[in-house]
């Protein structure tokens, strides 16, 4: 790839660099050619010493610690939300940007929730970090973004089909392993998730809350909101762990305040910035995970006028949550920080 | 278990005995009890002459016929809507009642839809033919039947995790073939199902219709307005094939004329004909496939209050799809049949 000698580049730290979400980030600052000056890959203490390879490089992997973000411009967290809770502090007093992949602080008012295809213009927001949506909520409103904003959305029913490894690499191999276990006869182990996955399917996603709810469920509610600054839009959810290893599918159902026909959004989607419509049913053609693992773009098909509810639309969306829902998306905010000039090496 | 000796028995047949159905009517009948004077296994000239146990002893699989049906007081058909549509009239004409498990008469005026626990007395109704309903509405209505009752319902929207068996053995064995061939490295073969299923998950059971709903999607109207003679209600499904191997789930919202609380809905499930309450999560208990598996009653857990619309209830719903979606029901029927003397046994 050709590069500008004379761009500005940026020291960039990895909170999580070894796990499923850590690897994809470089994997995409790599392929997205982001102006990296010096990349630091952080983990807890267990993975000290671990290589990864960025640009044909090798990156020993270093202890997270709260000294570990002096002079780094952004650092991008996905390492849990108590990791996050701990270390976020220290890196936003060290002057670097955090984009935080965890739920710790979506919900926290002074801190901006982006999709850089919806909401771009909320980073300029921030006071020294920035979340990541949930994974389940970025991909579906990337796809249902260009109808929103031709006829409001004023109710989604939504139900999810999540992969394993939006549990993390621990996830896949669960999965595998019990898979491994059932067809040799042995007795199987459950750890990561709160029964067998293999053969499975569990309609519990994070913990349950008060309405019977989980947060998973909630979080498609309340990040829906916080992102279109809509806060009459309602979104009614079932998340739900399948036994696939990436990629995250939903059925959904959506409501508009004036009648849009199918013809139109073949047409706004068509045209939607993330979004790659998959939309032939004469053909079998139609989003899965197996055709959208490793894909930035989320996929749409099955686009139907519903025929339960007047102006509305069903359909089915399918997007890598690594990707989409978590490193891609990381990424395109700190690519957003980087063109509209909002971090301290563009000003000192 | 103790038998009368007085009882009447009846001759019965299966067509399609060998198949993933006709395996469970055949357990099906002997774990009921069902008044069996001779059982007749039917099968497709390929099966002829295997052997399966019933009572202890084994019956041999003869060839289906329009012949087969002489003596016949019950034929269970479970062999795909061509052969149910080739054979039965033979069947009816030789004075039997047929009891179909295919699609090939649901939606025939003259042919009642039955599920026992709701609409028994519209087998009366029947002129040598009773449909079977599709899996998924069979489990979906046997568990909102006590809720209809209470307060009708307008809008239900169905998002279904249907497992492979429901396309038969070779369903199944599809399924475990891929795995393997993916954990050995080699090629999958794809045949059952429109692509991999295996660590996948496919939206598109049965056919697409014009309106861009799949038939199993549409059978979930047609069959549900049939089935509650109610033309007003709306069902809005969205099929999808997982790699589970049997039980079907699905995430149900539904819409009430009159407000109904979970409190109310929880106490109508729990003294429901043919439904298990499974509804605590603190113990992380809820109806998924591994523990369903097996069971007559279908499951139903995660009641919650919807939070997207008024006078809704959102929930998670588990049942055996070779049983209450198919093999179960279709005994279930032919019991009525007994029950109500409607045989010509009992009359000539």
């Amino acid at each position: 790839m050709k590069r500008n000698n004379d761009r500005k580049e940026y020291n960039v730290a990895i909170a999580g660099a070894t796990g499923a979400v850590g690897i994809k980030m470089i994997d995409v600052l790599e392929k997205r050619d982001f102006p990296v000056k010096n990349l630091k890959l952080l983990a807890s203490a267990s993975s000290i010493g671990k290589k990864i390879a960025y640009r044909g490089k090798e990156i020993f992997v270093e202890k997270l610690t709260k000294d570990s973000f002096k002079e780094v411009d952004i650092a991008l967290f996905s390492a849990g939300a108590s990791v996050s809770r701990e270390f976020i502090p220290s890196a936003v007093s060290s002057g670097c940007i955090a984009i935080d992949n965890s739920s710790a602080y979506r919900n926290d008012e002074n801190v901006p929730l982006v999709i850089p295809e919806i909401n771009p213009e909320d980073v300029r927001l921030h006071k020294g970090i920035i979340s990541n949506p949930n994974c389940t909520t970025a991909i579906m409103l990337t796809v249902l973004n260009s109808v929103y904003r031709y006829s409001r959305i004023r109710k989604i029913v939504v139900a999810s089909y999540q992969s394993v490894s939006g549990a993390g690499q621990k996830g896949i191999s669960e999965l595998e392993e019990q898979i491994e276990s059932i067809s040799s006869g042995n007795e199987i182990k459950i750890s990561k998730f709160p029964h067998q996955i293999a053969y499975n399917v569990i309609p519990h996603i994070d913990v349950f809350t008060e309405n019977g709810y989980t947060k998973e469920e909630m979080k498609m509610l309340y990040e829906t909101r916080k992102i279109l600054h809509d806060e009459k839009i309602s979104v009614s959810a079932t998340c739900v762990r399948v036994p696939v290893k990436s990629v995250h599918s939903m059925a959904v159902t959506f409501i508009t305040e004036k009648n849009i026909t199918v013809k139109k959004v073949l047409e706004l989607l068509s045209d939607s910035e993330g979004v790659t419509l998959m939309n032939d049913p004469s053909k079998n053609a139609y989003p899965m995970p197996v055709t959208t693992e490793g894909k930035y773009n989320c996929f749409a098909g099955r686009i139907r006028k519903d025929i339960a509810f007047k102006n509305a639309v069903s359909m089915w969306i399918s997007g890598d949550q690594l990707l989409k829902g978590a490193a891609l998306n990381a990424v395109q905010i700190a690519e957003l920080l980087v063109k509209n000039k909002i971090l301290k090496r563009d000003h000192g």
